[in-house]
């Protein structure tokens, strides 16, 4: 392979149209080669005419009248039907709310309930009191979970990868995982895991923090009982977008029939929220997990996010996906070679989302800081891993090249070894 | 009072030059009063060019490397310490998070804690068991204390306001308030509410929702235990801005002690994030109450609005709000008079907020569409109640005189017995 294979890559690809309708003209000029999607997706140029629009026509002269006029009220369960198309659920099962760590408390909550009149029978009169998760899961579900956990006399117990279904009889309630690994890109197996957990009486919370849009997700063939996940990464959705929640219906029909309340139950929430009534009564289905009133200019961005997800099919997404990270763990261990870097995320694509982790000993910090002066934005994750996220509708196979490129020089000329490359940042 | 002597308050006015700040040209030019900035204030310019900077120069081109650059990481800190100065808090006291409804959720939480260890002895050895609150509290206030009861084994009690006081000895651990009541404009006396609690060994938590931005306060003074409020009222916001949350720091300083758990304890609330420590460290202060990422474009949306609150004096923010207060209910009272108006909120300016709230018996929602038809626009809450509200950064003398014309011309026109007003809309 060389840098003339990956421009005709590009040029027979499909999704390359697609990338025009991200903002990427000045970072192109300025060289910058943008391989942190997982962690904040690029700006979609919808955004920036939608933003403009809302702020200034929406909220600047429509007022109070755009919360009907605007249809603001109906927004979140908007782009809720539209991620659901992306993660295999129906309309009105997918609602965005909140931040992804306040969603998976809901979800905690009501896997608890879903448990307790649950798969095997009651929840009181099982043993089973523990939520299973991964070591390595991303902290805020891990600190989340602990708090619930402790808050309802549970416990939260952490293994690793392999160890997962062997815990799973061993008095799992909760069986909670993130589909792919934020640190490693490692993929799990939904259908099989989520079946594993079934049989042995346990309820599914999945994280799709960093696979929806990212990869092909089906929730109703996996037969997941709930999903949370972000707006911000491979949605597209900037800075803090607001993430979503999902129930399988199996569980919000039951709780429509028992009335159930979920932990934060907000006037949004609320059956009838502008009858302000003092008593609550939860909304049906999905609805009951809105909160308060969502913050409308960031929920305007997501949609455009999801708006450009959505212009491609997830498959040509996935294929591509695999395309782009086979070619770069190829030429990081060809180019690079002698360098230091081992492969963290799984050599089987099956087994990886879309990113890609080199562990470096104790110097990757100071190399991904020089890549980043050198134009190529990845990020570190303590202790040792550089990320690379790679999304299929903006990362070109030149840009793969290049990126290889440029850490290739990082590490011929020694330049990360320059002390200012070594002076952590607040935001790593 | 006639219509020259409004011009003429509105020439003398100190705070008038203040409303160019606020986007209002096309308002005005289609004529438009509104009466609703207790519901979503207006749109200050300074919005549309930061928001602009935001989505283009900060995501567009900072991408990923503005959570330092651009500061996004100290956003909800910087603009919790603008807020802290309109409410007598201190610098690092009140941080800008999530919604109104979680932060509550949050004082909740922290106020059974501090009672706990609290004013009055253990929380074990207490029979105190009750939240305390008005059966007219804004309903997402009352929904959100009800399930957090129910899930603690505590009581949500709910009484009409002048049997607060004589309630605080029965059993109630804590007193939650909304300073300035969302469908009268009543405004407690937050001193001696909250002493007479602090008397019986209760902890009080004040919901600013009503009042941050629009009355003085003082929370130091009123030696309030916590406090909530709402970004997209009188602080201008935006549609669904991030609300905020303080401590008053007798408490931080105990939770930091104990390494108090916040019950949503989420990775940004972890005392180093980015350490990406699977287990959970509180941060110290107000930062615990930090969850997960905050939605930055909202937050940059609120911060100008702030901004636009701190560019005038609360006591002169205040004066002016009586003066607005006092004509609306002298004009509606006399211009209006025999039309069926009841006066809802306090008489006695001392005890009134920044709205005015008037009863119509079963007619008050057409008689509100039929008004806001003729470009006055307050709202309606059931079942019976119209809201005016007034914001002294941009609303003028004239503007009341104006209203009330309007509404006297609806009135003696019976205009609003056109059957369309009847309809209803899904947000009233």
């Amino acid at each position: 392979v060389n840098r003339d294979d990956c421009l005709n890559e590009d040029s027979r690809d499909p999704l390359a149209p697609l990338r025009a309708q991200f903002s990427l003209d000045r970072v192109d000029r300025e060289g910058v080669i943008y391989l942190d999607g997982n962690s904040l997706g690029v700006l979609p140029k919808a955004a920036i005419t939608r933003i403009k629009d809302v702020v200034e026509t929406e909220w600047g002269n429509g007022l109070i009248r755009s919360w009907n006029s605007a249809g603001w009220i109906t927004l979140a369960g908007r782009i809720g039907d539209k991620i659901a198309t992306l993660v295999g659920a129906r309309p009105g099962e997918l609602i965005v709310a909140d931040s992804t760590s306040i969603n998976l408390f809901k979800a905690l909550s009501a896997s608890a309930f879903a448990f307790g009149y649950g798969l095997t029978g009651p929840f009181a009169a099982s043993k089973a009191s523990r939520i299973l998760s991964e070591k390595t899961n991303f902290p805020t579900d891990l600190y989340i979970a602990d708090t619930f956990a402790r808050e309802q006399g549970m416990e939260l117990v952490l293994v690793d990868e392999p160890e997962i279904r062997g815990r799973l009889k061993d008095g799992v309630a909760i069986l909670m995982l993130t589909h792919v690994n934020y640190r490693t890109g490692h993929m799990h197996r939904m259908r099989e895991l989520t079946q594993a957990a079934h049989d042995a009486g346990a309820i599914v919370v999945w994280d799709l923090a960093h696979s929806a849009g990212a990869v092909p997700i089906d929730l109703h063939d996996a037969d997941a009982d709930f999903a949370i996940g972000c707006g911000y990464k491979y949605l597209n959705g900037g800075p803090g977008a607001p993430a979503f929640i999902w129930a399988h219906p199996r569980h919000t029909q039951r709780m429509d029939r028992e009335g159930w309340r979920p932990p934060l139950s907000g006037w949004l929430g609320h059956a009838q929220p502008f009858a302000f009534d003092p008593y609550y009564e939860p909304a049906n289905g999905i609805q009951r997990f809105i909160c308060g009133t969502p913050p409308v200019l960031s929920l305007a961005a997501l949609e455009c996010g999801v708006d450009a997800v959505l212009a491609a099919s997830m498959d040509a997404i996935r294929a591509k996906s695999i395309a782009l990270t086979d070619l770069f763990i190829a030429l990081v261990e060809d180019r690079c070679a002698g360098h230091g870097f081992t492969l963290v995320t799984p050599r089987d694509s099956a087994a990886r989302g879309s990113q890609v982790s080199f562990a470096h000993s104790a110097e990757g910090y100071a190399i991904m800081q020089a890549l980043i002066a050198r134009g190529v934005i990845g990020d570190f994750r303590a202790p040792d891993i550089l990320r690379f996220g790679f999304t299929p509708l903006y990362t070109r196979f030149i840009d793969v090249w290049d990126a290889v490129e440029r850490m290739r020089q990082v590490m011929t000329s020694s330049e990360w070894r320059d002390p200012r490359f070594s002076v952590r940042a607040a935001v790593t």
